[in-house]
C-alpha cells in the first residue's frame, strides 16, 4: 500500500524550503566516547533554526498551503518547539501568527516564543488541551493551522532529514529516532520506506503515544509523564502518523526518564552539545540496551533538538 | 623560503591521529542569522575531543614523540584546554601526564583536568608562568614536553584542522582563526601557504602577541587582559610561530572583549553553540567589522572551543 506522503513529497518540500532551513552536520562519534561497543553517526538538527528540527515541517506547510493564507494568519499548538518554528517561518515570510501552549513549556521556550510573537497563548495543562483551544481559535477566525504532525504538508518537510542523511552518510542500517506526536519518524520513514535503511522509533515510557498505537492497531491515547514531554509530550498520534508508521516503522523501544536524562549528559560531556531530553531521548536507547545494534551494524541518531536551559547542563 | 612545517608534514600528522581524533563538521550559516551581509561556513571543532582543537596536536606531538618517552611521563604548561587535550591523550596512551595550569585557570577547565589527571599543578599568575614552572618540571624530571605552540609536531597537528576543511569546503577565499600562541594559525597558513586560500588571524586587542609580534619583526611580550585570556593568554607567540606567521598569514586584526562577547551570544543564540570566548573570537572579527569581507567573498570561521561554564550561556 502507497503511503501518504511520498518521496517526491519530500523532494519537493525539499526544494520548497531550500533557503529557509539549514543543512545540518553530521559527525561520527567512536562507541567509546559514549560507552558503547560500536560507533554511531549522529545527524545534528539541533543546529536547525530555533534549535529543533521542527522549521522543516513549518516552512514547508506554510510554502504550500494556499496563497491567502495571509489575510487570517497562521496558528499552531505546541509543545513548544513547533511553536517557535512556526513563529520563525510566519515572520520570516511576512504572516502573523498565534501560538497556544500548554502550562508545561519550558521557561526557555517560552521566553523564545516571546521574542517571535506577541501572540502566544499559554493555555491548559498539556499539548493536547492546547490544540483543542488552536482548533477552536482556527474556526473562529479562519487562520491556517498549521498541525504539529497530523497532515502530510509537515511530514514530508521532516522528511528532508532523510534525504540529506542520505547524502552525507550513504550505507546506514538504521536510523534511531525520537517521536512525540510523530511527525519526524513519519518524514523519515516515508523517505526511507522500502530502502536498506531500519527506521527505529525511540519513546519515553511515560509518553508512548506511538509504541501504543502500533500495539493497539489504531491511535489511542496514553496518559503523558516524562522530563521529556516539554518535546515528546501528545498523548495520540492520530490517523496520519498510525498509517504510515504501522507500515514504514520497524519497531518503537521505550526508554526510561533516567536514561534520557543521562543521555543528555553524555551529548554535554563527550561532545558539548545541549540536547534537550526529547533531543537525548534517541541516543538513550543505545546507551539503555533497549536497542542493541549487530555487530557491524551502521546505526545513526538524530539528535533533534537543543532548547533546554543550559544552566541545567552544568549540573 | 621553505616553512618550517610542510604540508607533507600535516598530511603525516593527518595520519598518525586518525582514529583518535574527531573529523568535525562543517556548517553554512546565512549572514542574516548574525547581522552579516555575507554567509560563512563555519567549522564547529569546539565538537572534537576536551572540547577543542588542541587534542590534534597533542596527539601528534605524543605520537612522533621518541618510543622511551613513557618513563618519565609527558608535561605541559596550558591556560587549560591545550593541558586537557594533553592529559586526555596520555590517558588515551597509556602515558602519566603533569600539566601546569595558572591560577586563571577557568574552573570548568579545572575540573575537567582533574578528571583525566591526579597531577594537575595551579601555579602563577598567567600561562607564560605555568610555561616557566612546567620548563623547571621538565628540566628536572626528564618528562617529555608538549608544548601548544612552539614546536613543529604540535602545530602539524593542528594543520590537520586545514586538510579537513578543504575537503568539506572547497573554493573558500579566507578562513578566520582566533590566535593565543599561535599553534593553531600557525597549522593552518602553513597547510594553505602558496594557495588561494588567505588565512586570517584574530587577537582580542588585549592579547596581541602575534599582532605585537608581525609589527616588530619577531617575536615581543604583551600585557594580557581579555576576557578570553584563560584560552588565547600567552604573552609571547616564540620564534617558530613568528617565523611561520610572517610568512603565510596575510593578516591580524584586533577585536575589543565586546565583540567577543557578543559571538559568544550569537553563536548560541543562533546555533545553540557553547562556544568558550576563545572559540567565537573568529567570529567577533565579522560581527564587529574588524574584517570586512569583499562582496562574493567564500569566509570560513573557525570556532575552536567550547571549554566555557554553560550557565552564562543563559545570561
Amino acid at each position: 500500500m502507497s503511503l501518504p506522503v511520498t518521496a517526491a513529497d519530500i523532494r519537493a518540500a525539499r526544494a520548497r524550503i531550500s533557503g529557509h532551513c539549514r543543512r545540518t552536520p553530521v559527525i561520527q562519534v567512536r562507541g567509546e566516547d559514549f560507552g558503547l561497543t560500536t560507533g554511531v553517526t549522529m545527524k545534528l538538527e539541533l543546529l536547525q533554526h530555533t534549535g529543533s528540527f521542527k522549521p522543516r515541517g513549518a516552512f514547508n506547510n506554510l510554502l504550500s498551503a494556499p496563497a491567502d493564507v495571509g489575510k487570517a494568519g497562521v496558528a499552531a499548538a505546541s509543545g513548544g518547539n513547533h511553536g517557535i518554528a512556526v513563529a520563525y517561518a510566519a515572520r520570516s515570510l511576512g504572516l502573523h501568527a498565534t501560538i497556544f501552549v500548554p502550562a508545561t513549556v519550558s521557561p526557555v521556550k517560552l521566553a523564545a516564543l516571546n521574542e517571535l510573537t506577541r501572540h502566544v497563548i499559554v493555555t491548559g495543562g498539556d499539548y493536547d488541551e492546547a490544540q483543542r483551544a488552536c482548533a477552536d481559535h482556527v474556526r473562529d477566525s479562519g487562520a491556517h493551522e498549521v498541525h504539529p504532525y497530523g497532515v502530510p504538508s509537515t511530514v514530508a518537510g521532516q522528511g528532508t532529514i532523510a534525504v540529506e542523511w542520505d547524502e552525507q552518510t550513504p550505507g546506514l542500517d538504521t536510523v534511531l529516532v525520537a517521536v512525540g506526536g510523530g511527525g519526524l519518524i513519519s518524514g523519515l520513514a516515508s523517505w526511507w520506506h522500502g530502502s536498506r535503511v531500519d527506521v527505529v522509533g525511540v519513546e519515553p515510557r511515560g509518553s508512548r503515544a506511538l509504541h501504543a498505537a502500533l500495539e493497539a492497531g489504531g491511535p489511542v491515547d496514553v496518559t503523558v509523564d516524562s522530563v521529556a514531554a516539554d518535546s515528546l509530550g501528545p498523548r495520540n498520534v492520530g490517523d496520519l502518523v498510525h498509517r504510515i508508521c504501522a507500515q514504514a516503522v520497524s519497531r518503537v523501544v521505550l526508554v526510561d526518564d533516567g536514561d534520557i536524562v543521562r543521555a543528555q549528559a553524555a551529548l554535554w560531556r563527550a561532545l558539548r552539545l545541549p540536547a534537550e531530553a526529547g533531543g537525548a531521548t534517541a541516543l538513550a536507547a543505545l546507551l539503555s540496551g533497549a536497542y542493541r545494534p549487530r555487530p557491524g551494524e551502521r546505526v545513526g541518531v538524530l539528535v533533534c533538538g537543543g532548547n533546554t536551559d543550559p544552566r541545567l547542563l552544568a549540573t
